[in-house]
C-alpha cells in the first residue's frame, strides 16, 4: 500500500493494519517520506483518533526507533513520575530525591519548556554547573550508586517521537490524546522503568483541559503500560492555577528547595506527597498510600530529602551550595509589583495567558527562541477563591529590564479575573485517581 | 498572529478572517512556512471546510499569485468549459472546436492526467508536432486569430494553486469540495473567461462520486463566479462507467476524431451536444438549449467544427492529417481482447480500477513516472445493463508488451461486475442542471 493510501485510509477512518502503519512509521524514520504526509497524518489522527492496536504499533515502533535502557542492575522496583504539563509544575524536583530517600530508584528522564507550559530539564539548568545531558552510560551509573538521575531525553531515547514531536508543535497537532498518550509512554518505556505515577493536569493551563478527555488520556497510558507489563496509575491533578507561587526556572528551582526543606507553598506540598505516596507503594516502600505520605512527610520534615537532592546535584556537576543559599541561584534584575485595579474575589485565573506571559518575558520558548532565561519569571501568590482590595500585590514580576516588566504585569493583571462573587470553584487539588481495572 | 495559531483555529473549526487566511497564503507563496504547516491545515480543511468568506479569500489570493489574462481584445463572449474528471473524459477535444466552430471563443487552458483519471493535454500531445505550452502572448493572438486555443496551464497561471495541488495530490486531501472549487476557479478566472460550463462528474469514476456533494461542488463554483461577475452553469454527468468507448492517451484523440466527423460513441455526442447547448446559449449564440443542440449537431454532421480543429492544430504546431488518417497517431504494439468469463448482464463497472488499470499500463501518471505513453489503453465497448454470453469480448487492450497486455486484461476483467439481474440502474448521462439562483 501507497503512503499516500495510508493517510487517506486514516482520513477516512479506516483503521490500518499493523504492518501499514508500521510501514508508514519507518518510511518517514528512514526519510523516505517528508514532513508533508506526516503532517497530514498527524492532523488526520487528531480528528480521527487511532484505534488500540494502531495505538500500540505507533508506542511501538517509536520505542524501538531508539535504545530501550536496562536498569536491572539497579536493584528495586524503578518507579518515575510524568506530568502532562502547566504552568509552575516544580514537583519533579521536589518529588524525585523524596522517593529516592526512601530507597525506591527514580530513573527521570524528562523535557524542555513547551508552548506555554515550563520543562523540568530547563529548571534544572539554572542550578550552576547542573548538567542534564549525561549520557546512557552515565544515567545507568549514576541511578546505581545514589538511586536517582535527573536528565534530559537523549538523542537515542525514541528519536522517532522526538521527530514528530517536533512536527506536532509546528502543525498544531500536539492536543491528540492517542498522540500525547503515545509519545509520553514510548519515551518512558524506553527508560528503564518497572512502574509509573501520571500526573495529568486538567483545567484550562492543561494541554486537555477537560477532566473527560484527561481521564480518557490518563486510561490510554495505563492501557499501554499494561501491555508492556508496567504498572501505570494516573492522578488528575488541578491546573486551572499555576501550581504554588513560582513560575519561572530559577524561581521554581528556589520553591522547590524551600518545599525539600519541609516549607514551601501548601498546594505544592500537598501535591507532591499525593504522589510519592503512590510511587512508594508501587515501589514496595509502603504498605499503604497512607503509610506512604506519612514517610514521605517525615523525609521532607527531616531533611532526608533535601539530603538526596544534594546527592544527586553533585553526582550531575551543580553547585550544591544553592540548597544552603538560595541566593547563588540567577536573579533577574528588575522586580516590579503587580497590584489588583479594583475589590473583589479572584474569580478565575487564565494559565495559558500567564504561560504566555512567562515565555514572552524569556522563561519559555517561542517559536524562533533558541535558549531561555533562567532567572525570569513571576510570584503569584494569588489564588481563585482570595478576596483582594485594589492596590494589593497580587504578583510581583522578575525581568531583564522595565519595559520587559511592565508588559508582563499587565498581561498577569489582564490574566486574574477579579468579581463580586464566585462563579464556579476552583477545582480540587487532586480530582480524581485512575488506576488499571 | 502566528502560522501555527492559524492551523489551530481552522483546526478547531473557528472561522479565519480574511487578513488572516491571506497572511497564512502568501506566508506559504513566499517560502516563510514550508509544507508540514501547509499539509496540516490543508488536511484541517478536509474536515472543516472553508466558510464562504474563507472560500472567497482562497479564490483571489490563488488567482492573484499569478497573470490574470485580458481577452477584452477577442470579440464575443468568452465561455470555457470544465469537468471535474474521470475515465475517457475526451470530451473537450470536440466541444472546443464545435463551439468556437459558431463563433463563440473558447479560451481553454487544461491539465494533465491526474490520479486514475486522463487530462486533455496529455491527449493532445498525442498528436504529433501538437504543442500545448503556448505562451500567454501566443495564447492571446491564437484567441483573437481564430477564437479557440487549447493549452496547458503555464507557471504564470495561479502559480500557488500549482503548489497546493502538488501538495495535496501528495498528502491525501485532494476531495475536499472547497478546495476543488477554489483550485479550479482561480485557474478559470484567470484564464480570460466570461462564463463556463461545468461537467461535474458523478458516480464511482469522480473524485466526488455522491451526487450530493457534487452538487455543493457545483453550487460552490457558481457562488464564486458570481463574486466575479462570471455566469456558470453545471451539469452532473455519469461517471459510473468510462464516457464512450476509449481511454488512453492516442485512443481518445481518435476517438474524439470520430466525433467531430458526427460519429463515434452515442454517450460521447449526446454529452458533447449538452455541454454545446449551454456554451453556445451564455456565449449569446443561440436563443435557447434546444436552438443550440440543433446548430451544433449540425456543426458536428456538416464538418464545421472538423475544419476548426484543423485550424487549431495547424496553429498549435500539429500535424492536422491525423484528422484524416487517424493511423498517424501513435500505436501500441500489442491488442489483446479481453473475454467475458461467464453470462449475464453487467452490473456495475469499477471505474477508478480501471482508470488505475491505464495508469498502470503507462497511459497515466504513478506518483514516480515523469513521462507517459500515448499510445497504450483500453477500448471497452461493454457498458452497464448490457448482456453479455461467456467468451464474448468486452474489451480490448493496447499495450507495449504481453505482460502488461495480459495484467490490463486481468485488471479490466475484475472491474467489470456480471451477474444475473441488474441490481442498480446506471446513472442517466446527464443527471441534474445546476444555474445561478
Amino acid at each position: 500500500m501507497t503512503t499516500y493510501r495510508i493517510v487517506q485510509r486514516k482520513r477516512d477512518g479506516q483503521e490500518l493494519a499493523p504492518d501499514e502503519l508500521a510501514h508508514f512509521l519507518h518510511a518517514y524514520a528512514e526519510g523516505r517520506i517528508g514532513d508533508d504526509q506526516m503532517a497530514a497524518f498527524l492532523m488526520a489522527v487528531f480528528f480521527r483518533g487511532l484505534s488500540p492496536a494502531e495505538l500500540a504499533t505507533m508506542v511501538d515502533v517509536m520505542l524501538h526507533s531508539g535504545a530501550v535502557v536496562d536498569l536491572t542492575d539497579v536493584a528495586g522496583i524503578k518507579v518515575d513520575k510524568h506530568s502532562t504539563g502547566g504552568v509552575g509544575d516544580k514537583v519533579s524536583l521536589v518529588l524525585a530525591p523524596l522517593v529516592a530517600s526512601l530507597g525506591v530508584p527514580v530513573p527521570m528522564m524528562s523535557g524542555r519548556a513547551l508552548g506555554h507550559s515550563g520543562g523540568t530539564v530547563d529548571k534544572l539548568e539554572s542550578i550552576p554547573g547542573f548538567r542534564t545531558d549525561l549520557s546512557l552510560d552515565e544515567y545507568c551509573r549514576q541511578m546505581e550508586r545514589i538511586g536517582c538521575a535527573l536528565i534530559a531525553q537523549t538523542d537515542q531515547i525514541a528519536p522517532l517521537d522526538r521527530r514528530l514531536y517536533a512536527l506536532r508543535d509546528a502543525t498544531a497537532t500536539v492536543e491528540s490524546v492517542p498522540l500525547i498518550a503515545s509519545s509520553i509512554m514510548s519515551k518512558k518505556l524506553a527508560e528503564g522503568i518497572d512502574a509509573l505515577v501520571l500526573d495529568v493536569k486538567v483545567g484550562n493551563g492543561a494541554f486537555i483541559p477537560e477532566p473527560t478527555r484527561a481521564e480518557q488520556l490518563a486510561r490510554t497510558m495505563i492501557e499501554i503500560g499494561e501491555r508492556y507489563g508496567k504498572t501505570v496509575v494516573a492522578l488528575l491533578t488541578a491546573m486551572d492555577r499555576p501550581l504554588g507561587i513560582a513560575a519561572g526556572n530559577a524561581l521554581e528551582v528556589e520553591e522547590a528547595i524551600l518545599a525539600l526543606r519541609g516549607g514551601g507553598p501548601t498546594d505544592l506540598r500537598a501535591i507532591t506527597l499525593a504522589l510519592a505516596a503512590e510511587m512508594l507503594v508501587l515501589g514496595g516502600a509502603a504498605p499503604s498510600l497512607e503509610a506512604g505520605r506519612s514517610a514521605a512527610a517525615a523525609a521532607l520534615d527531616d531533611g532526608r530529602a533535601l539530603e538526596k537532592m544534594r546527592e544527586i546535584i553533585e553526582a550531575q556537576g551543580g553547585d550544591a551550595r544553592v540548597l544552603d543559599d538560595t541566593t547563588l541561584l540567577p536573579r533577574a534584575p528588575v522586580r516590579r509589583p503587580v497590584s489588583a485595579k479594583e475589590s473583589g474575589i479572584i474569580q478565575a485565573m487564565d494559565v495559558r495567558a500567564i504561560g504566555a506571559a512567562a515565555v514572552e518575558l524569556g522563561a519559555g520558548r517561542g517559536a524562533l527562541r533558541a535558549g531561555i532565561d533562567s532567572a525570569v519569571g513571576f510570584h503569584i501568590p494569588a489564588k481563585p477563591g482570595h478576596r483582594v482590595q485594589a492596590g494589593d500585590v497580587i504578583a510581583t514580576v522578575f525581568a531583564r529590564n522595565d519595559a520587559g516588566a511592565r508588559r508582563a504585569g499587565e498581561a498577569v493583571c489582564g490574566a486574574i479575573t477579579i468579581g463580586e462573587t464566585i462563579e464556579s470553584e476552583p477545582l480540587p487539588l487532586v480530582l480524581r485517581r485512575i488506576t488499571p481495572a
